[in-house]
């Protein structure tokens, strides 16, 4: 008999119909004699509605104010969501971000939990019944009503399982699990049975949007085993858990990711004195805008070339600063390019295992396909290359570190 | 420098507008130097949307989800009207019924108040802001969100105005004020300066719908001062308060009040033996039919006659139970009429003015209208009659007692 934490997002909760589904598949596992709490969001569009609706009074709106009208939003689902169970003989009980006591900071629309009470839900576990969570929400040390911010019913999920001690936290998506890569690019691209929190990290930061990644931090950190399944057909998903060193017998590479959202900008001939990096993208920082991908090379002649990504959406006010400052340090150009797309590889199996690199070069290099920049972490190696070579070079990558297999057998 | 609380219900926060008008409204109380609570209701159709969704789930809503989902409507109000007296540089907080413990017995959709937390409000007033607190709602010992019951948001601002002690509660809808009866069926009929709260009871629950019965009897136990109030309407309104023995110059009778949803049955020729009411009216009561007035008359060759009055939704179940009594009593007759009104005058001034009954009865004859059925209480003396007389008959005692002339000038 395990204990097992639930979440289903809006879409998943988005319809009565719908509701009426996750209550059929909440009794099968109660059925299977676990003891279950269910984190649901609002129901799709709710939280937007909420917004606009608060958007008609102040386009700014107070963030206390807000919080306190968005926190409805899932409340409706969890009284929906018991009716449904406990109208199936399924004893049932709701509660707020507040009466299960899920503590966070004071940052309206965008709190962090730091302490969750759970006594109210391990009583009434213990008298068999499930607890529904309205995720997403909290209250702060005064009482107030707070949100953890777009995507925080996972948190919420996350959070409640570490403080319960959970065997697992299942992620109810519109996916059944992780791929190697975008199937839509790689029709055969595999759904993977297990992949660490770090490989995941990268993989959702890298593009392929399954989880938030907050949560995925907050799950490792705790070392909640998380499972990423699809809300409406069967199948086991994709756990996602500890580097597991038993079963290391695992391929070098998990997945290949990409991003065709960036934009490149190069200043070249700048002098390569100490604290040039910071002149050059202090401003950029200074401009609100992220940076991604930072490459410097070596020096020629007393000066250097520096090359960084950004959002494709940020690219012309990046361009415009970066032309200022390449006045005022005297360098010979500021450039840039917006058909890039960068493709990672990532897996743990890397760190164990010389040459990943150059076998992703080398693959690269058979379908001509041009290096334009290069970074690499302990268990990722990105590159950027042209644009139109992004499906080419993610069908390569898949094949020469054979991700096209038949599913392995896990487990 | 009062301290208010101040009610609107859901047609005041209907829309977007609307909350900004209160808004408004509420800014100009607060720039004259009053300390202002405001209780909110939904705004209008959002509670039986929620009610709706929760009967998609369950035909018979589990009654503590049911209060789950429900109160969010006032909760969403609450963070609204906050916002507008903010972007009005009002400084605003919001709370819902939970958050300053309103706290209430465990009966779900109809739960009773049982204290109020003021601490939390005193200090914000203390800090120079508006509280708006979410009508209608509360929590019980167990923290479990509770509702009042339709139109409980009155009740809530009463038992507000008890417990902080405020020197008025205002009650804002959408009439001017109580009027001595209908002004569709008298068209000169006055709006009150001043009411009691026996006679605003009488007057209510007699069919002239404007507070909540439950809010005038809260308010009369607690001696809270009530005013009746238009919501966009400039205007005094009516002041309803405890009986003012130094203002004894009022009026014998305050108004007229009338109901045409009644219906009555008679049962003829009743062995006028002990224990005869309990054995027709038992049936009745049991069939969950609520009887309102009760008449018997003397008896005659030892059988009696025996009439009440029902709702007339009610009549033709009642009818057929009082059938198969009349049967088992070997009683002469059953039989009823749905074709009747019952009007009513109603004034605390009757305890002290001898004769009222037989100036009533007097201008009835005058017009010729047969009365059928008479029941008094100490403050009001209510007839039943013929259906089709019911305007002559308020009109003629709108003019018998004196409740036609210009409104006097009060205080």
């Amino acid at each position: 008999m395990a204990l097992i934490v639930q979440k289903f997002g809006g879409t998943s909760v988005g319809t009565v119909e719908r509701i009426e589904q996750v209550a059929e598949k909440v009794k099968r596992f109660r059925e299977a004699g676990d003891d279950i709490v269910v984190v649901v969001s609002a129901m799709s569009g709710e939280t937007n509605r909420l917004i606009d609706l608060a958007k008609q009074i102040m386009p700014q709106p107070n963030p206390r104010e807000l919080d306190v009208m968005v926190s409805t939003g899932e409340q409706v689902t969890i009284g929906m969501l018991a009716m449904a169970l406990i109208k199936r003989g399924v004893p049932a009980v709701s509660y707020t971000g507040g009466q299960v006591r899920i503590l966070t900071d004071s940052a309206f629309n965008k709190a962090r939990i730091l302490s969750i009470d759970d006594q109210r839900i391990r009583t009434d576990l213990k008298e068999g019944r499930v607890v529904v969570v309205a995720g997403f929400q909290g209250v702060d040390d005064q009482g107030n009503i707070t949100t953890l911010g777009r995507g925080g019913s996972d948190t919420t999920g996350v959070a409640l399982a570490a403080a319960l001690k959970a065997d697992e936290c299942q992620i109810y998506t519109d996916v059944d699990g992780v791929y190697t890569t975008d199937p839509r690019v790689v029709p055969h691209a595999r759904r993977l049975e297990k992949i660490t929190f770090e490989e995941m990290l990268e993989m959702a930061s890298l593009g392929s949007k399954v989880l938030q990644i907050r949560s995925v931090e907050f799950a490792g950190k705790y070392n909640v085993p998380l499972r990423v399944l699809h809300s409406f057909k069967e199948g086991p998903g994709t756990l996602i858990t500890l580097d597991d060193e038993e079963s290391m017998e695992q391929p070098i590479i998990s997945g290949i990711a990409f991003n065709r959202d960036e934009a490149k900008l190069t200043i070249r001939g700048v002098p390569d004195t100490p604290g040039v990096a910071f002149k050059i993208l202090g401003p950029i920082s200074a401009a609100n805008i992220e940076v991604d991908m930072i490459v410097q090379n070596v020096s020629n002649d007393n000066t250097t070339d520096f090359t960084f990504t950004v959002h494709r959406n940020d690219y012309q006010n990046a361009l415009d600063v970066l032309k200022q400052t390449a006045d005022a340090m005297s360098a010979r150009e500021a450039s840039g390019d917006t058909k890039i797309a960068k493709v990672s590889i990532v897996g743990v199996g890397m760190r164990s295992h010389a040459g990943v690199a150059s076998r992703m070069f080398e693959a690269l290099a058979k379908e001509s396909i041009n290096i334009q920049m290069i970074s690499t972490s302990e268990i990722k190696v990105s590159v950027v290359i042209e644009e139109k070579y992004l499906e080419l070079a993610v069908r390569a990558l898949h094949t020469a570190f054979e991700l096209d297999a038949p599913a392995r057998v896990s487990e």
